[in-house]
């Protein structure tokens, strides 16, 4: 092996990582672990600790008069995550419900404004809730569903047709890892008179976005990968400020009323984005989220970015190294988000054993993807050169075939 | 005054309350302060803080693999709820999203299942909330909306005919606190052909319900008020066994999956419960609601609403004496939930004049209603004596009608 790939060359990595020092403001109960699913749930951090604990401190002080700074955290969190990690102005985004629920009334509404249109293309292989919610907004409002088998510019001209009333796609695919060009293929769709809507699960966080400079419609994103904001986080939602007084909600709540607590007989939603809101909002979450954010916004997209680049093409440069002689694929993607996929052929067994007896946590994705997810801001260099090299011992010595998944241990 | 109304006897009554331990499990960081608003935000408890930090750091250990236990607790709290609060066999409530989508979702299926009926019909002074969602199904499915002036069986017996797919309603209403028939309107509800879905908001974790004795379809509910799970704390829904697999959700989402991770082209839904769910469920709260439901189950709901009776009770005695000499009105209503409604022509500008000036915490309804919630897990019989002296003595004093509510202050 050579010296570049040594263990002191990834040392010599952190030394000059100008984001080392936050990985320490994550908590680590098991530092003999090597955490590679920061990208399905993000770590809890010491300051998101802390907020939650004096949220609920908030509630039992305040009670129901925490409602009068509440009130506005849902758009508040939104400008923050738009303004830290979106590339949106403010008063476009707002913290709401969950990922399912927002593509949900988004895609509704942009299906309902775009009649006599009746077609929604997506990806095929995109993420299973985009393509469920797709699926039954198709069944009920008696649309089709159009799926493309790749997600480029030229793919998705070629499914647009004067039919097409909305294009839903994810920016980061979530096995491969491979980046979707936002801004071509927003453009694309807009030639065609279709909106698009973009599912930033997989990149929010982790790469730097510009919505607003894209051009891009609508977009949804969950807050538990690299927003860090804990399991089942609220998500967000975005509405480009053209569409705010065109697209109506399918979703009639209260807390898009206009003048919430007159109460009135008839739903008249806010002209501003709280009109995505539906009922009242989870504000132990959306502090959660808000501090995770924070700390994303401190270290800066850009500089966040630029780890996960670097954190990828290392672990690439080992994958290649190590992991292909050993039968493991890394398929080469043009451009990567903060994880990619190790393909192998007993890649569910592979993923069990190495928790179980390796202390390497990183998901199993159907059929046969070993996803190692790299956070920028909570993984070093060592983590990823240490749990390659567990990667490596645990197949060198066949150990994962002798894993009992059922039984939870070798035989 | 009789001796009936010194604070003595008021005192009394708290040392005879069995439920009166129960008030030292919650936090009060303001001793000074009369709440009035447990029906609208119940407050922290102890145990329920140390849940969350417990919640907090299982996040914070367990990361990903936290998924392990967490996936199942919306079914697991779900009946919980069930079980303690909602008279409802396992496998058929489950805790999910906020109370607006959960109307949605269920009075969404009822209405495609109903074709080619095409009526809902609900009560014109139900809660906005309700309100908004059925006119947005109305106007997004060309329904008819009807709306009823009474919730009796008769009102809605005689707004029902063979064009009626669904009837929703208010179990309590939320201004008044009175407590509608719900087996008697079930009955009527079935006796047409349609399905009933009632809201439990303001009645969950106050009183006796029977949702499967009563033969009821569908049902929502709030968990921060009766429940005191928390501000925002995710909503809960049943759906009667019988239903589940006739029903069809119209959110599809893949927590609703049966094989969810299996992550397959088509979707699937689960056949029992779980078929509700949308996306990834907030795992803080719903850990907050699990604990702060646990007590209501351990303090057993006959006793709970027993003593909210006896609280209501007493204070319309109070109200009676001392607040209808001085311009109040407190309508008697046949039979009421644990809030009740002080009428008052000036109501807004008390309601805020009572909090800043004489620490009575007490939510106002429009038009014209001072709205005192009595939580009986959490309130003591001194707590009404003393409010009700409060509100007494600002009135009487004109207090209120000094009190500039932009301000903030008497001038």
């Amino acid at each position: 092996m050579g010296t570049g790939l040594a263990r002191a060359a990834a040392a010599e990595l952190d030394v000059h990582d100008p984001l080392a020092r936050w990985v320490d403001g994550f908590v680590v109960e098991r530092p003999a672990e090597i955490y590679f699913d920061g990208n399905s749930l993000g770590r809890l951090s010491h300051r998101t600790r802390a907020r939650v604990e004096a949220a609920v401190a908030g509630w039992g002080t305040d009670l129901v008069q925490g409602w009068r700074e509440w009130i506005d955290l849902p758009t508040d969190v939104g400008d923050r995550i738009g303004r830290a990690v979106l590339g949106a102005s403010s008063g476009q985004t707002v913290v709401c419900d969950c990922t399912t629920v927002n593509l949900f009334k988004l895609a509704g509404a942009a299906v309902a404004a775009g009649r006599p249109r009746s077609t929604i293309v997506t990806d095929g292989a995109n993420f299973p809730t985009d393509r469920y919610v797709l699926a039954g907004l198709a069944d009920t409002h008696r649309l089709d569903l159009r799926l493309i088998e790749r997600v480029d510019p030229e793919a998705v001209t070629d499914a647009l047709d004067d039919s097409v009333a909305l294009v839903a796609l994810s920016h980061v695919d979530y096995r491969s890892g491979a980046i979707a060009d936002v801004a071509g293929i927003t453009a694309a769709v807009h030639r065609c008179g279709a909106l698009v809507l973009w599912d930033l699960s997989h990149s929010a966080g982790a790469l730097e976005i510009e919505l607003d400079a894209w051009d891009v419609d609508l977009a949804v994103g969950c807050s538990y990968k690299y927003l860090n904001g804990g399991p089942g986080a609220p998500a967000w939602l975005y509405v480009n400020r053209r569409h705010h007084e065109v697209l109506a909600p399918p979703i009639w709540g209260w807390f898009a009323q206009a003048d919430q607590f007159a109460m009135g007989p008839e739903f008249r939603p806010d002209t501003g984005i709280r009109r995505w809101l539906t009922g009242t909002p989870p504000i132990l979450g959306i502090a959660a989220v808000d501090e995770s954010v924070a700390m994303i916004e401190e270290a800066g997209i850009r500089a966040i970015r630029a780890k996960g680049s670097a954190l990828t093409t290392y672990a690439a440069e080992l994958a290649a190294a190590w992991l292909e002689p050993l039968g493991f694929d890394c398929p080469a993607v043009a451009t990567r988000g903060s994880h990619l996929a190790l393909v192998h052929p007993d890649a569910y067994r592979l993923s069990c054993a190495l928790i179980a007896e390796a202390g390497v946590v990183a998901d199993f994705r159907e059929p046969d993807i070993l996803r190692i997810g790299l956070s920028p801001l909570m993984t070093r260099f060592v983590d990823v050169w240490d749990g390659f090299d567990r990667i490596r011992a645990l197949t060198e010595r066949c150990a994962w075939e002798r894993y009992d998944v059922t039984r939870g241990r070798v035989t």
